[in-house]
């Protein structure tokens, strides 16, 4: 342990699991709830998808962090209870998996403090947050700083964490994502709500994030991993994440971390800069809304 | 025989087809009647690919399952005819190929009942369903249980058979299907109604199908295979369909059934799990309509 | 030569170039003309693709068939008057490249016509016809049994060549098409009008296109193949279809035909079936518009 | 130094990187200044992927040229000056990105003529211009001449450059473009606004590219490569951009140039031809708008 985030790895593996289930097709739309093939679609992931994923994850004898949206951990609280017996993080994702900047702030907060009332209730910790379809509004860094997480994993302006400053001396640690990075682009499929267009092979994916973790490693990079597990815990696909980890652990100079821990040590690490938030200034002139 | 509704295999492949031909490009608008090249395009699936499908499978020995519009049956009878000589199952695919989540319950009833009557007509028993785009509604199971069916095959819920408690003591097969195992996804384009969009390779099809086989043989899971002849009766996707399966067979331990057989084992095998339709309340206040 | 359409081949090959140049982006909207780079994107197709493709040709010794709008023969006779010197066989195309099944019947024969009355102008012989984006209407039959011509390549209802009985005891040929022996789905892209997605390796086009003629062996098919000079006249494009045409020459028993020379053989092969044009009542209480 | 536009290579190399940043999403709305993770994703270009570009570039020792916004210039000085220093060129690339052809002709020139205000500012001379999107308008040229830039990189009408009479006398080069060596087609993707589809591996855009590299040299081309920080800076990708430059400097006849150098060459080697800009008058009885 050498003080610095990375614990002298030359990358570091955070593998993140978004357990949306029914979420993001509600979120499209009340009325797909009887659309049954689609909601069955989506109940995969809690029912099939994630008791394989645990089990994987023993099996390698890796830590994951589990991103779940506050009505799915209300529906399926053994899921909940399950995930953290195993020793993994359990992070807030919403209550709705509805995009902050679709919403009004007082419908946001209220959104992301009913997630954390029932993750309280669950007698869960609750210290790191991703939003929904990571589209973090300039309010979401408010909630953040009055509820004191610690950590967020929404932006794209890095690949290796950085601190935010979010006024008044509090900071928190950013853990980047990025869409080469997630399932989804890779993966999604449904005709209504329409969502994505071929379906790749995992033969396709692997080579792809097999490539990124192996560039990644000459930046000292944080391979920010998005997993759903809807998606990815479908056989063929959860087997090439298989092989994913195990190439990584096989590298020898990769650490596999939770986002929690991943960021404390780079709040902790003088190196790792700080930053304030996106703040672009638009002349209305130039840019129509 | 052991009971078992995977009767030891480690995997169980169901070889289907969905024999649309004109119907899912007339339920997008009876205007298309008159667009010739579309409608050869899709005549060419029972004029040209079925023929070469039963011939592919009389070659290989191995049994399938179509299912057929009644709509499609009424005007094509021979073709059904010829289906039911050479052993395959026939079963309903709605009479129009509309999606059941786009009628109202008594359109869907009528149209659901007018394709039983011409596969009765036809002399043809039925006992399985599959919903148009695989789009059921709750109202599909009201139908599946009325009519005696024993199965449904339009839910994505689970990899592996499973049971659904229809109330009143009813219970049928659900054998799961996926966006992944559909060659929909893969093949098919049109421009008016706007359909797909990169036309895949066979070897990548292949690629992706083969993976998923292997990896589901360590789960005992369903290979549910949806085909459509108008797409994978070319020649050179069927060359992939034939080396797919030459691959299962020469695997061992994979079975190869017609989802009825498969449907009567699980509803007759112990370990199924029984379940009910996927039933989501949803909070109005928190997603709109 | 044995009086079979095929020769006996194993299959036939007619390499086609549709030479649409700027006209289906301005059947899109007359306001693109001033889209400077659209427009000069699509000129490159005749301006640099079309000589190559004919020295490629030449080189490799095959002749093909160029469907040409009427007004892209108007602009640039010299082009028609160039690929009719290399004994390549030029048809009729429209005149604009708007589809017939957009176009009222009166405004499409106005259109047919005055793109046949372009090539007589030139003293071009015109026997075959192929509709623009392949969306033949039922007039446009009428219109070729009207002036006589020998063949159609716009429908899809099979992949060998078969008879059009037109009614009068008209019977032309038709030569079938299909998307994925097209370069379009695998090349084009645009962002306005937008056309296109993801743009595919000529590694993987080859792949394609080689899998289809080697599975076509086994039916004795017509491999039509469908190029656009702006798209396959790339650099590396042009080098796999040079690729696929040498691949294949060595095989030896495949044939390569101009569209007209196949058109003949076929109408006087009595083994060659002859059908109707799709005739697909639709009932519309059953189908909307 | 033969005189030739080529210097005798067999085919030469345009290193293009468009440093866009935010401009591309916010010219598609003011809104998505306060969408923090699409910000973030922008920013990633010039704060992440810039320093890691110049990197590599010197550690090759190949020159290229950066297509830069005003805009972005405005708010990035230091980037600007830093890729000067490194010897590459810097070049205009509107100021707002905002689409030529979606703007009044005073709005284009306000636009353009507020760019080049920028560059004059931080003393960077300006000989060269990139439209936004590539779509130049007519009235881009007229701002060219006026302005006595040098060379336009917007036109796909050849993949050699070409020389653009201006009028009154006045030459200007063509570097032409095109979308199949363009990261974005491979890499982008955003949800809002809705931006690509599936994302393609390095390892694929790799073989696209150096394919087009191979068979460019049998003409004689430039293959004028359009690279966007934030895609290509992300370090799997720009570990592909390392393998194609590698390969390009392998092949020893392949000349790897800045863009204004290739221009001066172009319109000093008479065997360059001359053109209009693409001049196509609508019939609009035939074409509509």
């Amino acid at each position: 342990m050498t003080g610095a985030w990375h614990d002298d790895g030359s990358a570091v593996v955070t593998l993140t699991f978004d357990v949306d289930a029914e979420t993001p097709i509600l979120a499209a739309g009340a009325r797909y709830a009887d659309h049954l093939m689609t909601m069955s679609h989506q109940a995969y992931g809690p029912d099939v998808g994630v008791p394989r994923i645990l089990e994987l994850l023993d099996d390698l004898g890796v830590p994951a962090t589990f991103f779940v949206p506050g009505w799915v951990a209300e529906r399926r609280p053994a899921m909940v209870a399950a995930i953290a017996e195993h020793g993994h993080e359990i992070a807030h994702h919403t209550y709705s998996h509805r995009a902050p900047t679709s919403l009004h702030p007082d419908e946001e907060r209220a959104d992301f403090e009913r997630g954390l009332a029932v993750f309280a209730d669950q007698g869960i910790e609750i210290v790191g947050y991703r939003a929904a379809q990571w589209e973090a509004a300039r309010s979401t860094f408010g909630l953040l700083r009055d509820h004191g997480l610690r950590y967020d994993s929404s932006l794209m302006g890095d690949d290796r964490p950085y601190a935010l400053d979010l006024g008044d001396g509090v900071r928190i640690a950013e853990l980047p994502v990025h869409w080469s990075l997630d399932d989804w682009e890779q993966y999604a499929f449904l005709p209504e709500p329409q969502i994505g267009s071929v379906i790749e092979s995992p033969r396709k994916v692997l080579e792809l994030w097999r490539a990124e973790l192996d560039a990644m490693r000459n930046y000292r990079c944080l391979f920010n991993l998005c997993l759903h597990p809807f998606l990815s815990g479908r056989p063929s696909r959860l087997a090439a994440v298989r092989e994913l980890i195990e190439y990584g652990l096989g590298l020898g100079d990769v650490r596999f971390r939770r986002c929690r821990d991943v960021a404390e040590a780079a709040l902790a690490d003088p190196d790792v800069p700080t930053r304030g938030l996106p703040d672009v200034t638009v002349d209305r002139a130039v840019y129509p809304d």
